[in-house]
């Protein structure tokens, strides 16, 4: 069979893995697919680097809208990152019939029902392996393989760079700022780490993720985000203490209420599989009616491992581009006819369980009123620890709720942080139990 | 689209699970696929309790080649069993032109050369996800998600009766053979549980998973399989003790000199993701060279998660029926020229670790002379520890090695179980460290 031919939007980190997998592994490639993948154009603003990377065949342009509209490209696979142009460039490539791998979460996640509505009249596939946890074939999973599954929920360690601060915290009890200054010297985090450490980057995983699972639109705007920046490394310890550890998740779930969607820090039992997933490794677990319990654990970025499933898309693509259309995989893993907007929750209906930490006058009284409290607003009580007393007058209170509807949590915390004796407002994380079938 | 139409061979406990997949999910499969999976038909000894369970326009046969034959029937899904009459059914089917889904990988391990040569020829395809690891995705993974990869090993907790059973003396510091009993009353393990204990079904598996690895045809023979039923619980607690986990694996990995292909009890180290998969469930630790380490976990069976396994093969199918055949994903991963024979490494040349426990005089210079007998043959220890006197006389030694090859080690235990001071047998489990590139 004839060469398929891609071409290459960036040489970034990710551009220069494909490259480097597309080469290195040819014959791999090639034995499996039956058929050669041609690095046949690349876009870069350094040609000379280009011409360094690629075989010698390939085409090396300054101008990417150039690659988009080429004649002989079959693939564009775009790693040019952000949204302004990087949509013009992928919008360009479906008009001109041109099929379209991409690992850019931020675009899918704002402007996917755009991108895939267009890709449907064009007739045309865009794969997005790599725009989740990396290397792990997720998206895969979520489409095809738990396709004979109603699938309940999904909980992943999809940020890099969090799970590695916290896992530091956790296991030297530094403070966040001193992680993150390790993290940056490391090359695990951004100069700016706003993006990944406030939960933006997890939101957008966690948002494509969603509408795999329940056949929504795409809607980052509906994703509660809350990141790792206010985490107090005491929380994490008294967390350990009581036999937990604390992951920034993305979850979402599916309820009769409606659609969870939602970016937070997170007490999980520490006996679960996720909650031992450590450094800068992902794991996104998955809940489905049939099948149970799955997880899927790997390395989430990286050059070579989000070049993986780059190529993975090249070759799936390679494969189908001959099938007729209604009976490829289709975008968002339902029908496009069968996606349909589905009610999102807002976050003070979710039912969560919690972990409280309050400072309060060390006096007698003090922790009945906080009890009375909760149970005012309806929330039942798991464990309440008195941790000790700091600066000799203020005593530390952990407490575990029992599950309950997150405007009740609220209320109770602004009643307690109403108490003439609670000076400071109180720390509030939620909790996920993440118990499987078989424990 | 037209209804794809299904015809069942077997009601067992998956077939029963098919069709309760099929019909509890009948909307959310179809919101995927865009067109209904019909039951057409279904064989199965009991014709009354067929009618109780499947739709009612589902024809109903005692003869299972009636279903392979009929010419209305698009796909055959095998769940019959065995490898006799199995492979009758699924030959014949394929001479008629329907695919096949199979969850049977004895009849893969064993016949799958056979068979994937006349479906090839016949065009047509054979699915078979719920053979491995029931409900996990790993064979999609492995032919597809990881397509970009020089696939390195894989190692896979893939029998649910033996890591329940290891799990159980691990926790309880029970002997063997009550934990089966107790297995037997859960369910967990058949009245008759060679096949689950002396890993026969784990090397099956794996088997199936070095083919699609490596791109070689199935062979079964050349896996070397050794069980759980000689394993001490003494030897899983000194394990612990030295900060390992004991789990039957499956392993298969590719190196220079050859392939390896085994199931044996393994020792892990616990800090691993792997080490801490318990109970029933079943994981698979995938290394590539590209993506780096994967894991995929989950119910490795039951009724439902094996069918939904089965399941996601109908509507791979159903999908892929009108695409060329030269571009549907390769039965075995890789092009059919490209499936080639590769040399199969003999036990005595694979290389390892290994904890040995030897019970010697407890005399001055046993120790001495053991440790000599292993630098002889160029085995060099990690650790060397007496743990205590038994009966008064005996020392009992235990002892873990560096990496060395198989036949080394076999030697020096010979020469070990030749002094007059050792009376009874070495015992011999080998160890997997399974470090990632992050730990």
């Amino acid at each position: 069979m004839k060469p398929v031919n891609i071409g290459i939007l960036g040489l970034g980190t990710v551009g220069k893995g494909a490259v480097d997998v597309l080469q290195n592994n040819a014959a791999e490639i090639s034995r499996r697919l039956g058929r050669d993948v041609n690095v046949f154009m690349v876009s870069t603003r350094n040609a000379e680097k280009g011409c360094r990377i690629c075989p010698p065949q390939t085409l090396i342009t300054e101008d990417p809208f150039e690659v988009v509209q080429h004649p002989e490209v079959d693939i564009v696979v775009e790693l040019f990152g952000g949204t302004d142009i990087a949509k013009k460039l992928v919008l360009t490539a479906i008009e001109h019939g041109k099929h379209v791998v991409t690992a850019n979460k931020k675009l899918l996640a704002e402007y996917g029902n755009e991108i895939f509505a267009l890709a449907e009249q064009k007739n045309v596939m865009v794969q997005f392996e790599a725009a989740v946890a990396g290397g792990i074939p997720i998206i895969k999973a979520l489409r095809e393989g738990l396709a004979a599954n109603n699938i309940q929920s999904i909980a992943g360690i999809i940020n890099g760079t969090s799970n590695f601060i916290l896992t530091e915290m956790r296991e030297k009890g530094s403070a966040f700022a001193d992680v993150l200054k390790q993290a940056q010297a490391l090359g695990y985090a951004e100069a700016d780490p706003t993006f990944d450490i406030e939960g933006h980057d997890a939101g957008h995983k966690i948002t494509i993720m969603s509408a795999l699972a329940f056949g929504t639109p795409v809607n980052f705007d509906a994703c509660y985000l809350e990141g790792i920046s206010k985490l107090d490394s005491r929380d994490i310890k008294y967390a350990e203490e009581l036999g937990y550890r604390i992951k920034l998740l993305g979850i979402t779930r599916k309820s009769a209420k409606g659609i969870e969607l939602r970016v937070h820090p997170t007490l999980i039992p520490e006996s679960r599989l996720i909650a031992n997933v450590n450094g800068v490794m992902n794991a996104v677990r998955v809940d489905a009616d049939m099948v149970g319990e799955t997880l899927y654990y790997g390395a989430g970025a990286g050059a070579l491992p989000t070049a993986s499933a780059v190529v993975a898309d090249i070759i799936d693509i390679s494969r189908l581009i001959t099938a007729d259309t209604g009976n490829r995989v289709p975008h968002l893993a339902f029908q496009p006819s069968q996606v349909k907007p589905q009610n999102m929750l807002p976050m003070d209906e979710i039912s969560s369980s919690y972990y409280l930490r309050v400072e309060a006058d060390d006096k007698p009284g003090v922790l009945g009123q906080i009890a009375n409290l909760l149970a005012k607003e309806g929330v039942s009580i798991e464990a309440l620890i008195q941790k000790g007393v700091i600066d000799k007058t203020i005593a530390e209170i952990v407490i575990l709720t029992h599950s309950t509807v997150e405007k009740h949590i609220k209320a109770a915390i602004a009643a307690i942080e109403a108490l003439e004796s609670v000076a400071r407002p109180v720390v509030m994380i939620r909790m996920e139990s993440m118990h499987g079938r078989n424990g």
